[in-house]
């Protein structure tokens, strides 16, 4: 078991990651929740793997708890749903020393925490992520949120967790594409601030795709490390926390507008979103060719892609990046390569090589 | 003009409180909202008597400004609502750099705190409160909500206003029940903290009730200056914050025992609760009868209510205030008061004398 503290004052927590993690919930839920009951949040296949272990792990602690499973999905992350957890909470009557659990992947983290983050102004919650993906990114740094039809998390809140239990095991059961989707972020993550982590990556890309417990709590638990350290200076994203929007600007426009399906994961989305943003900081000068060689043939042994096909056409891509969240004063900003292990942030392109850079195609300065 | 400035470091704010202060919305909204756009929320009453001086006052000072008006009443604090404006910011495609107005009342600053709040996990927003309660009040101190049908405010965050505007002018046009209730919060605060302000309330309350405006002026700035210095020290409710819900145990369960409708307005139910807890207080020995019939008589010079006829059944009493989200660790807590000026929080009460005290007769120890 390895652990992770992330430092924010009174709201600091601990990451606990190994591969019985979960087995810790009742114990973790007794610390965190003093009034002894608990909500667990999942979705319906999470809920039927491993809904029973949560919920006999709090109850053996003395918690009573009780589980709401939402449909498995992105589409999850919607007001509806949310609406459908303070049903159940203010039903239960929980107060602000009880909690809430969510365990599963992304959508039940950010859905979940967003649900505490409002509930009674903010109760105590535990992240129990399943997934690679919110193991590595989404159960650091507090944010939470659910999507609008008009784009991606448009709607959240910052609300820390208590405690976040990250169970390598349950990596084993994850389908083999949510773990490549998962592996995008270990590879932003590196690239962004770790040179050394990356090279750890492309030695052992394949120990890590045979899902080898040891080299996966290792990947996790430096991911989180570095994460942590990044959202501890910026919690609200108002500058050095924007480097994590690496390959988002570009990524989350074609998530937009691919209409958050199973047609294309968010992972998937924000790899090509690295590679573009990779040639075009190429096509500035700003970064050597061979880094978004290392960075696209990287990706590419995790089996992600780094190039569409069809890119949408220029007026869509603009249209989806503008409605993204992360614009600032109108202006759509990226997140450019200088070299692996080093990005830099806040940065105008014209939307000119947009989609030479989707399309794979190196793009002219 | 006076202003009082709110201190919570990065989040300090200043209340503007004068008899033109709505006509600085321009200019605050200038430097509250470098984005130079808005969405005026308010409610359709408050929209057509001052909707098109604030969108004027807005436009001349550049910002490029619409407005979104919802029902009047309690009602309209819902999820409903809330996604309404969701749905408009989102349209307008709205980014950090610009901002939210709430041109209203209570429910509308708490309506449109807590969307700002959540749309892209937190916008600016401007407090420009229209009735007295919301400018003593619930524009000080950042908390936001919306209700369920299960209790009130059970959604909500916290949320520091980036400027208050506190226009005098606009109580003129208040109807007398609504002033009325705004001034049992302003008995509240001088009950729980500050018995010079009790006894210029005494002596000043014709002159009040006139809506004198030298003497509203000063009464809603003092108010201000008072709570803030409660919440800047506690802006989460840990502590002392919770004297501030004088009144608020009982007064908050026979509110929803009505319904949120108008038969019973929340000024109201708060003076009635307060006189409640006054006798509760004195029945446990700790608060002299001079002191209760001081409050008492106050609250009818402003012809607010302070005992009910018939009051709930006890078991009506209890659920309501069990499911109100005050509670911790499962067990109601009570505000009392120990003298004029001073009171003590975090107490627990059995429910033996609950409806005694809401009728209006003496409590017995």
């Amino acid at each position: 078991m390895r652990t992770v503290r992330v430092a924010f004052g009174e709201r600091s927590y601990t990451i606990w990651i190994g591969a019985s993690a979960l087995r810790r919930l009742g114990e973790a839920a007794c610390s965190c929740f003093p009034g002894g009951r608990a909500l667990v949040v999942s979705d319906r296949n999470v809920a039927r793997r491993y809904g029973p272990a949560a919920l006999a792990s709090l109850r053996e602690a003395g918690i009573r708890a009780e589980l709401l499973a939402v449909p498995a999905g992105e589409r999850s992350k919607s007001l509806a749903q949310l609406s459908r957890i303070f049903d159940r909470l203010a039903s239960l009557k929980l107060d602000r020393g009880c909690g809430l659990v969510a365990l599963g992947g992304g959508v039940i983290g950010d859905l979940g925490g967003l649900a505490a983050a409002i509930f009674l102004r903010g109760i105590p919650y535990i992240q129990a992520p399943t997934s690679l993906l919110a193991q590595v990114d989404s159960s650091v740094g507090g944010k939470t949120a659910v999507d609008h039809r008009l784009g991606k998390n448009l709607i959240g809140a910052f609300h820390q967790p208590a405690a976040v239990l990250s169970d390598i095991a349950s990596l084993d059961t994850l389908p083999a594409r949510e773990f490549r989707s998962g592996m995008a972020e270990v590879v932003k993550h590196a690239a962004i601030a770790d040179a050394a982590l990356f090279t750890y990556l492309e030695r052992n890309a394949a120990r890590i795709q045979d899902r080898n417990k040891a080299a996966l709590e290792r990947v996790v638990a430096e991911n989180c490390r570095l994460k942590a350290r990044i959202v501890e200076k910026d919690e609200r994203e108002t500058g050095l926390r924007q480097s994590l929007n690496f390959g988002h600007t570009l990524g989350h426009a074609i998530e937009t507008l691919a209409g958050y399906s199973r047609r294309l994961l968010h992972g998937e989305a924000v790899a090509m979103g690295m590679a573009a943003a990779a040639r075009l900081s190429c096509g500035e000068g700003l970064c050597p060719k061979g880094d978004v060689k290392r960075l696209v043939a990287l990706l590419e042994r995790f089996g992600l892609p780094t190039a569409m096909r069809r890119p949408p056409a220029l007026r869509q891509l603009e249209g989806a990046v503008e409605s993204d969240k992360k614009r600032r004063r109108g202006k759509p900003r990226f997140v450019l390569l200088e070299r692996i292990g080093k990005v830099r942030y806040g940065c105008e392109l014209s939307s000119r090589g947009w989609r030479t850079a989707l399309s794979g195609r190196p793009v002219k300065g």
